[in-house]
């Protein structure tokens, strides 16, 4: 093989397919990156079979067609470093991969293209389309919530779930169920699949930040594929059944509240300084006419917080893992939010105003008094 | 005790003399701030008896003189987080001290103000004079190079000199020697101190980055004392005969380079991307005519540089530590510098050409073949 292009173009795309490198194995080949240059252009690939990325055609001229396999984290540092924008890059028949910048010359070995793991085929049967940046809001805003121990692995992925024209992911550790919802074309498929948190968080880091860019997305049994323009990401599924979420977010309530997100969300945050152990030291909400009071106290000191409600329904006094409020409210877009109690040991709810898109519901931690 | 004053002024107050709390420690005093409001005003001191930092006075008023010693990240983090700018704080009997902002509210336990470890009397017997930014400067063209190990403790530290009308930082640790000047005025004393490299490396980064700020230096037998308008620092010295490093910069050689320092840097970073351990894969320089080519060659890979010199002498390989040149390169100010060799095993030494302040020795290493 031998190529060459520029080191902007090898480098914008190499930073997009590391994210799919794997880190520990002991397969070296999954550390690497394939690149390949054959009649349909110049690719780069990676691929950890949990997650794979392929680049679409980079800009770059084949003078031999080929392929080669340099471990991903050497080829990205030689490429970001080389004093001029030609790179040109050359293998031989020991694998060897030389790489030549004005004067400037590495080499460097490298595995065959040939071992490189072949890509999940994925069937393009039925193709939804989201906006890039909308995607990635969604997945920001519910990630959080998937549960961290594997003692249930299927909630340590995301539902995603498209019914009638919403397009639904929810996330449910146990404590509590974050749910995001977005309108979306669809021709009466019903679709209902668990993507691992680590894919997914992956995925919406190379995704690109903006409104008018289309995320085209495939399903199949097994897979996941998403599709930009700059490249395409197959993620494999979680098997097993995810937790019927629907009936937990109830509409009835005995106390509710209308509050500033981030008044509220800054008060939190204060009231946790002296919070060594969130799982074992709840803050303390206390709902009174216009008022909520946020107190904490624990083996490092007390604080008290009010912040300004609107209230209606009945008194209460209710404690929480602050970690659990604070995850929700940062993400929340609503600058407004409600929410609604039925009982000191029953969850809340929590919904933003202006979208109506958002809902969240967390289990109360029980208070020592 | 019972202060008020605001955030702002805290919190850039606390970030000062944060550098002198002790990190792991069995005495929890040192972990702590004092805060002090006497007949002088309100001040911060910490001290880890190795460093001391003490504010001038703040912007504060006393309504009940006192003193308190929060748990210094703590009462950083409550400060940092306040709702509001204005700020009280109150002790009580029990040690417990209040802070109150806006509609927070927080109390936490600290120690007696008396417990604090008297800081050391330093004599202002003869001052001199150093701009601020330059100080910090000197410190950081030279502080890489003391000594990391403990076997010659004196080396951990950087010798402060004063002889005639110069005034040299030095580090040294058995494989180079850097050195920076620089003139100041003086009335025929003699100075000679070795201060820890940990503390110059905190008072550097407090030490504001202004050329007109001047920074006052005063000397003790035990202590340096060193002060600005905003804080006072005492640092220990380091007891010991530091090593007599003049007779190291000869002014022989047979081979001379002058080269651009940012394009030799350049080169060397791209030659150690395939270098794992630096200390046992010297990079090579040969100097030929004209061009310097850099090498190196290790288990990953090869890499080639050539870089343009102005040569004279005899033809020369010599082996390095790329770190140790990396080191110097990174923080000489000069563009062009100039580059003195004896032979392959003799020390270069490393002049920056338009300032003339600055000198560096490196041993080499020994090349395989």
């Amino acid at each position: 093989m031998i190529i060459t292009s520029t080191k902007e173009e090898l480098l914008s795309k190499i930073n997009i397919v590391s994210k799919a490198v794997a880190s520990k194995t002991t397969r070296p080949i999954l550390e690497c990156i394939l690149i390949t240059a054959d009649s349909d252009g110049v690719r780069l690939t990676a691929n950890n079979l949990e997650l794979s990325i392929e680049t679409s055609n980079i800009e770059a001229q084949i003078i031999e067609k080929g392929s080669a396999a340099p471990e991903a984290k050497m080829f990205l540092e030689i490429i970001r470093n080389l004093p001029e924008n030609n790179v040109s890059i050359e293998t031989d028949d020991k694998n060897n991969i030389t790489i030549k910048s004005g004067k400037s010359e590495f080499k460097i070995f490298s595995l065959p293209g040939e071992d490189f793991p072949e890509l999940p085929l994925v069937e393009k049967n039925f193709k939804y389309e989201i906006s890039s940046a909308m995607f990635k809001n969604m997945i920001k805003q519910t990630i959080f919530a998937v549960a961290i121990d594997e003692t249930r692995p299927i909630l340590t992925g995301e539902l995603l779930e498209i019914k009638e024209d919403c397009f639904n992911i929810v996330a449910i550790d146990g404590f509590r169920v974050a749910f995001r919802t977005e309108k979306i074309e669809n021709k009466n498929e019903s679709i209902n699949v668990v993507v691992p948190s680590k894919t997914l968080s992956e995925i919406s880091r190379v995704l690109p930040d903006k409104e008018d860019e289309i995320v085209s997305i495939y399903f199949t049994d097994n897979h996941a594929l998403f599709e930009t323009n700059q490249f395409t990401m197959v993620s494999r599924l979680l098997e097993g059944e995810f937790f019927k979420y629907e009936n937990s977010f109830i509409n009835e309530h005995t106390t509710a509240i209308e509050v500033n997100r981030q008044e509220l969300l800054s008060s939190i945050e204060r009231a946790t300084l002296i919070v060594k152990d969130m799982r074992k030291s709840p803050v303390e909400l206390k709902i009174k006419e216009n008022f909520l009071v946020i107190t904490s106290n624990t083996d490092i000191g007390m604080s008290y917080e009010e912040v300004a409600v609107d209230f209606e329904g009945d008194d209460l006094e209710i404690g929480f893992n602050p970690k659990y409020l604070i995850d929700a409210l940062k993400v929340i877009d609503d600058e407004r939010i409600t929410i609604n109690f039925m009982s000191a040991l029953s969850p809340c709810i929590i919904n933003g105003i202006e979208n109506g898109n958002y809902k969240y519901l967390i289990l109360p931690l029980r208070l020592k008094n």
